[in-house]
Formats: C-alpha cells, sequence, structure tokens
C-alpha cells in the first residue's frame, strides 16, 4: 500500500530531523524570496452579446468564463513542474495564500521550494468576473425572477461545521489544526460563489487543461468544490496534466471505464484530513465522500494506474481541517506534497531519460 | 505653476538621459525581484445575519463589507512609504498588474523602485466578496424584484470608449498609448460592479484610512470610481494618509471650506490623461471632470494645501487613455509619481527633521 510506505517515509524522516535542522527550516523562510518572474493574465473567455432592455449601459458585448491567473516563478525554478491551485466553493485563490492566523501559505512555500505556482479563481469568482446579465435582466423585468442564479454562499455557522472546525459552531475539536482563535478572518475569505450562473460543462476544467497545455506541462490542484477539476480538466484535455492533487471532495461513482482508463495515465494524489465522520448536519458527508474516493483511487489503480490515497490520521497526522492548507501544520502537509510530486511526477521522469 | 515647473523638469531629465541608461534602466526590470516579505489580509469587514428563509443553507452571520489586500514589499525599502493602489469601476486590482499586452504593472514595477505596495480589491468586488443576500431573498420570493442590486458592467462598446482609446467603437485614435491590439485581454479584466449593495458612506473610504493607520503612515492611490476615494479617505479619518493620488475622476463641487482645509493638510497629486474632450456618448464626461479637478486643486492650493494638477499632454506627454497604467508609456507615468511621491511627500518629512 502506498499511503502506508510513504506513511513510514515521513515517519522516519520526522525521527531524523534534529531540532537545529527543523529551525533552520524556518529561518530560511524568512529570508528574501527571490523571483524570477511574476504576473498575471487571463485564460479564456468568450464574448456575450447583451440585449439592449437590461440597465446601466451595458448592452453590447461583455466577456465572460474567463479564468484569472496570478503566478510567481522562483529563481531557483527550472527542474521543477509549475503547480496550479484552484480554490474551494465560496473562496477565492486567497485560500493559498497567508494563513487567517498570518503565516506562509502554500503558494509562497511552494515558490520557496522551487515550484512556479499559479493562482487561479475559478470562473465566475473573485477576479474572474461572472456573467451579471441575468441579474439585470430581472431587475428591468425582462426575465423572470426564478431565473436569478442560485448564488451560494456558507455562514459562520455552515462553515465551522462543514470545515471541521469542531463538532458544533464556536466548539473547537481538542487536536483540531485550525487555528479557530483567527476564525473570523476566514470568513473574510468566503464570498459568493456564482458557479449555477456558469454554462455546463463548467469552463473553469477546460482553462484549466488549457492553463497546463501553455505551460507545456503543469501538476493540477484543486480542493473542496474543485478537488476533482484536475480530473475533469484532464478528461477535457490531459496533453498538459502531469500530476494531479485533488484534496477533500466527493469523487463521483459515475466515470465510465474509458474515462479510468484515461486518468490512469497520470499520476494523482487524493488527500483527506482528520474528523471525517465527526461532524454532522451540514451540506457535506465528509465519510462518504473519503468512501467514494477510495472507490476512485482502486479503480484507478486496477487499471494501472498511480493513484494514492493519503488519508492523513492513517499516517499519524491527526486533528486536520477541511482547509487543511490553513492548519497549523499547513507546512508539513505541503512537504507531503512537494515529495509526493518529486517521487511519482517528476521522478518518473527523471527515470524514463535514463 | 507647478505642473509647468514638474513639466520643465521632466522634459529636461528626459533630454538629458543617455539612450544607454535608459537601456539599462529596462535591463534592471528583467533582474531577479528580491522581495522582503509578500501576503495578503482583509481590512474591516461586519458580521450580518440572514435571515433563515433564504435558500441554500446560507442562514447565519455572514461577513460583508471587508477589503481584500494583497502586498509586496522589496528587500530594499524602509525609507520609502507603503503606497496603496485602489481599482476602479468594473475591475479588480488586475489593473494594476501585468498589462494587457503583456508588460510590467505598476505594483511590481513600484516594489522595485524601493515601495512597498498594498493592492486592495474595493470592498463588495472581487476577492473582497459582496453581500449576495438581497439576490437569495428575490430568487425565494421575501423580497420584491425592485431590491435587486443595479449591477453595472460596462461593455466592450462602452469601455473603448469612456476608455478613451478612440472616438468610437473600435476605431483608435492615432497617437493612442493604449495597447489597442490587445483590448480583448482588457475586457476580461472588466468584472460585474457591485458597490449598489454597500451601505453609505462606501466602507472602503475607511477601509483605505484604517489601512493607511495600520501601515503606520501611507500614499494612498485611486483611479476613476476610486479616484477621490483616497480624499474621502481622509475626510474618514486622515491620521495615517501621507499623501493622496488622484487619477482620472469627477471631483465633487460640494466640499465645505472644512473639508478643503483638512484636505490641504495632506500633499495631493491629480492626474489625467489625453483626448478629454475628444469622446462623446458614454456614462462619462471627462473635460467636465477635468474642470471640475482644477477647481478642486485650485481650492485646496488656496487654503494653503500642496496640491498639483498633473495634466499630462500639457507637460508633452500626449496619446495616454483612461487606463494610463495600462498604457504604452505606463512605467514614464509611474516615474512622475514616484518622483512626486520623492518630492512632495517624503522630501518633506526629510526637510522637516532637519
Amino acid at each position: 500500500m502506498k499511503s502506508v510506505s510513504l506513511s513510514l517515509l515521513v515517519l522516519a524522516a520526522a525521527a531524523a530531523l534534529p531540532a537545529a535542522a527543523a529551525n533552520k527550516n524556518t529561518a530560511d523562510l524568512k529570508q528574501p524570496l527571490v523571483l524570477a518572474a511574476q504576473g498575471s493574465f487571463f485564460v479564456g473567455g468568450e464574448s456575450k452579446t447583451i440585449p439592449a432592455a437590461t440597465p446601466n449601459g451595458a448592452s453590447g458585448d461583455v466577456t465572460v468564463n474567463q479564468m484569472y491567473v496570478q503566478f510567481q516563478t522562483p529563481a531557483n525554478a527550472g527542474r521543477h513542474l509549475p503547480v496550479v491551485m484552484v480554490h474551494g466553493c465560496c473562496l477565492s485563490s486567497k485560500t493559498w495564500e497567508t494563513t487567517p492566523d498570518g503565516r506562509m501559505g502554500w503558494n509562497e512555500y511552494f515558490v520557496r521550494k522551487g515550484r512556479p505556482v499559479y493562482l487561479a479563481d475559478q470562473s465566475s469568482r473573485a477576479r474572474s468576473g461572472f456573467d451579471a446579465s441575468i441579474i439585470n435582466a430581472v431587475k428591468a423585468g425582462t426575465a423572470p425572477t426564478a431565473q436569478l442564479p442560485n448564488v451560494l454562499f456558507a455562514s459562520h455557522q455552515i462553515a465551522w461545521v462543514v470545515f471541521r472546525f469542531g463538532p458544533a459552531f464556536n466548539q473547537p475539536f481538542s487536536d483540531g489544526q485550525f487555528p479557530v482563535e483567527a476564525a473570523d478572518e476566514l470568513y473574510k475569505q468566503m464570498i459568493p460563489d456564482l458557479n449555477s450562473t456558469l454554462p455546463s460543462p463548467n469552463p473553469t476544467w477546460a482553462n484549466m487543461a488549457a492553463l497546463a497545455v501553455k505551460l507545456h506541462g503543469a501538476v493540477l490542484m484543486g480542493h473542496s468544490e474543485s478537488g476533482f477539476f484536475p480530473e475533469q480538466a484532464a478528461l477535457s484535455d490531459p496533453a498538459g496534466i502531469k500530476g494531479m492533487i485533488s484534496i477533500e471532495m466527493p469523487c463521483p461513482a459515475t466515470l465510465t471505464d474509458a474515462q479510468i482508463s484515461s486518468l490512469a495515465k497520470i499520476p494523482t494524489m487524493v488527500m483527506f484530513g482528520d474528523h471525517l465522520g465527526d461532524v454532522h448536519g451540514g451540506p457535506a458527508n465528509w465519510a462518504d465522500s473519503f468512501d467514494g474516493c477510495q472507490k476512485f483511487v482502486q479503480r484507478v489503480t486496477a487499471a494501472g494506474g498511480d493513484a494514492e490515497m493519503v488519508h492523513l490520521p492513517a499516517m499519524g497526522i491527526h486533528g486536520n481541517s477541511h482547509m487543511l492548507m490553513q492548519d497549523r501544520n499547513n507546512l508539513q502537509l505541503a512537504d507531503l506534497i512537494l515529495d509526493w510530486i518529486d517521487a511519482h511526477v517528476e521522478g518518473k521522469k527523471v527515470s524514463a531519460r535514463k
């Protein structure tokens, strides 16, 4: 079992790590960050003509379905593939940045570990914008109220339980890794989710696939709502996708054998945190999601693929919430992912060259 | 007249600049970018209780009116004040980043010139989120359709004229500085503006003032819709605001003498581009805005303030659009602003210390 072998590797590494080395690593993170390049751009997007009847001078053409991407390339990149990070429901790329309690996020940590990092706001979210024309049409009386989008947003109460900070609102798990003292800062990251305004299939999938092609190869990472987006992107166009990291999401049971065979060509890591069965009453059922993803990993493995379920408690890492990239041990988890990329995505490339 | 003296200074400097120095400057911009720190956080935000009648499990408390801020501090900062950049209508902080045709934006250029830079998404825009509860309430039938927000978004056709790329859609000015070949990339930046969902006064104003206090002093910069936000922030709380840069906006004629006296305590630069009277038919009248801001500058000057109107064509700099931070000569304009900060904001501090 791969998860066990990885687990033993990590435990052995942790045991062997002298305190001085751990301190040095922390000190390194305070050194200046040296970037070869940074910037932002869009992937995708189509023109749409808005009828003249809507108010605010908005008649004419607008661009919709584009995906905003912000990137940083470290000065010491070169041999490492870019990593594309895509956030979940009711969130933006802020997910991957400075944690609610002010620690370094995965975006900067991955850059400091030599990876070009691309943060994408999902199409219809945050800096990607959204198609607001139906809201104005309803206000103008040219479309029925029923056509208004279902705008998803999670209350503080829902977030606390669904994100598994504890069993009930404002009650933390005793071993919880999320910095609950900074929960108010997490709530500020939670923004309206307008994915219901998107056409089907979700344009973010093709945009992620196109981004991987544009980068001449990339590892795609998704979380929660977007956890299976790397796989959806690969089903759209696998050409640029060199690895897939899927964090805490439902895995569809409806995939065909042909789809599984296609996905089995790309190394896949699935990661779940702790307390999956210990929260109740929210819209998510994490225990069911975990079971479904176990089955997905088994199907991919049976099809000859390199797929791994990383269940953190099974590795002796306890207390991780759904927002594990913001948990107190977030850099330990980042190291697991970096090691997995090295071994399963980039290691294979090296051995193939021999 | 300050604008004339600055104009002569710039022309003299341009004449004196050898070609080798100009090339060196461009080459410097390709050197690695060295950051002492970077990250993101929120300013402001209040809890709001959403009635249980709305759909999507959104009953409970949500946070609204917060302002998302992304920052970078150069390794060579120290003596320079932070610069806070706030975007205009139907745009996000993308405004200040990589230009539509892929050149360096003001955000990175200012960092490379030793300034800590803070990019803020206006409250109710992009990564700051917005209060969507009224949309769901109308959809659920618990609020009337008339309460839907007016969602502002500009069509390609409107943007071309209002942003002064040319006199009519797809017709550029012959001396235009905007990279019109990349207009499609600009259109992707244009996102729905939900400021109509905000309470009054606009929370972004107090959030900008609070950010300046948090930074122990900052220069605030606004553009278009947010062009007068630095002044509105100063009228809310001037404590942290050391300089104000207002780019292409209407200036209110209704300010009291007491308000003018208050604003006169902070150095102010107002900047306008070219072709102000050469576009017609959009919602903006740039010639009127310019006249109104001339009067504002005169009132502040008469009250003993240090206010300057930088009208680029009057300085021999022609063809600048409304999106002048993305124009081909955007770094030349950035240098004007940097020089103004040095002389009018930071220079004064130095002489005051003597």
